[in-house]
């Protein structure tokens, strides 16, 4: 999907919104531990439930990972059932990869290609050479990893180098790569002042904000530091959204839960011409 | 496995290499193309032919995954081969993974516990509580990319930052965490003298090198300045042991050039007594 193609979604649909499918097996209804595929029967559901409230979906490649083989095959399930019936949904394989040159070009090619996805997250520590081979797939996006939502974050990416915040290094440096158009960013919510400085460097990219919800980001500050003027965000939301009722009512409770953000952004749009 | 454990084998094989099970279908003897598994029959015949020359094997996922759930089923029949039938070898899942930190224990499971490995690879770009989740597992190594062997290094890790460079921020920062002990760190080959710099800073650990041979890094200089009184060093090669030959001698052929690097480390070894 090209960034075009993104930006009519949004205003389409009046959101850009971003629903995070980590599925954990100790939080899904029970009821659906007894099907032959619990982790895409619950992915099926909410997909089904949110499509219309939401632009993107992004699993988490840890939680399907974490169950082998068969997680794999969930997550080949859940990306064939979104490009099959939902072909306007925008999907985000959250993988955070990143290697040397001719690995990565496995990775992109695993994502890209095999699976479908039309976005793949990836870690910057290994630079240039390992970010380029995602970037050289046509309409495809790669999501660049720069201020994380976690405590980790302070870690490194605020530290001073080379006289700005390493994170501010990342967003400049990549900014200089061959196809560094088909680049965005996780930038975490909550750390919503930051944007105004990192809208200084990428105007026109579009970030990936998680953190909204469950980690504490707030919305409206999100969207009046990082809003452009093509929207230029995917506000992700996880376990707000996919855990809203462990009951049989789960994929109602998710909608709702979705269709609260949504009306929140469609007012901020308004609230924006 | 324990570091005292893998040291031991060191002594034992007089060998501190590491092979890296690096599996591209377009590389491999075409006969095996028509077996059913090509890349564990293909994986199998060079850990049968080698595993006396080295102590550790290390498939970078990248290459796996690049071939789906095949790929996964012939990652999982691998290491499920080595830990059967070679327990006393050191495996390393060449993951680079790296998230939030309930996610990334997620990972964390899926290598340790669901496949068995010895260790992952891990990137630090999301700090402390990325990397934790890894080394509250007993008996198992992190490894975590300090400064690695390709051009991209250059764009952030070698950045001076507040005072130092990048990586060596990565390692200092890195020794306060919790069962820091279990850390290792990958440090490119490609740049021997750097080694001098890094053992200042984490004199015991363990370092995986890579960047011997194809990618042009000297084991003798890595030795000269990386080696420390219990080793300390896992040199890998990749290509140029799994692919020293593409004819039905293949696995022959990689235990020839694996015998050569063996023979070097042996001498090597015996000069420092």
């Amino acid at each position: 999907m090209t960034t075009e193609q993104l930006v009519a979604q949004i205003n389409k649909k009046q959101s850009f919104l971003c629903i995070g499918l980590d599925v954990d097996l100790t939080k899904i209804p029970p009821q659906l531990l007894e099907t032959e595929d619990p982790i895409f029967e619950f992915n099926k559901a909410i997909i089904d439930a949110t499509h219309h409230l939401a632009v993107a979906y992004k699993p988490n490649t840890a939680f399907y990972e974490a169950y082998g083989i068969k997680g794999w095959k969930s997550l080949e399930k859940t990306i064939q059932y979104i490009n099959t019936h939902y072909p306007e949904m925008y999907t985000i394989a959250d993988a955070k990869r990143g290697d040397i040159g001719n690995t990565s070009a496995m990775y992109a090619k695993a994502f890209f290609e095999d699976l479908g996805f039309d976005s793949v997250t990836v870690a910057p520590y290994m630079g240039k050479d390992s970010v380029e081979p995602f970037l050289s797939f046509e309409d495809k996006h790669t999501i660049m990893l720069a201020l994380t939502s976690n405590e980790g974050a302070f870690d490194f990416q605020t530290k001073e180098t080379e006289g700005k915040e390493l994170y501010k290094q990342v967003l400049e440096t990549s900014t200089s790569w061959n196809n560094a158009s088909q680049l965005m960013y996780v930038v975490g919510a909550t750390k919503a002042t930051y944007f105004t400085e990192i809208r200084k460097i990428v105007p026109d990219s579009f970030l990936l904000v998680p953190g909204v919800g469950a980690q504490g980001g707030n919305l409206q500050d999100v969207c009046k530091y990082g809003m452009n003027n093509q929207v230029g965000l995917l506000i992700n939301s996880s376990r707000g959204i996919i855990y809203a009722s462990k009951g049989t009512d789960f994929a109602a409770a998710a909608a709702a839960s979705a269709l609260t953000l949504q009306q929140e952004m469609q007012q901020i749009l308004a609230g924006r011409k």
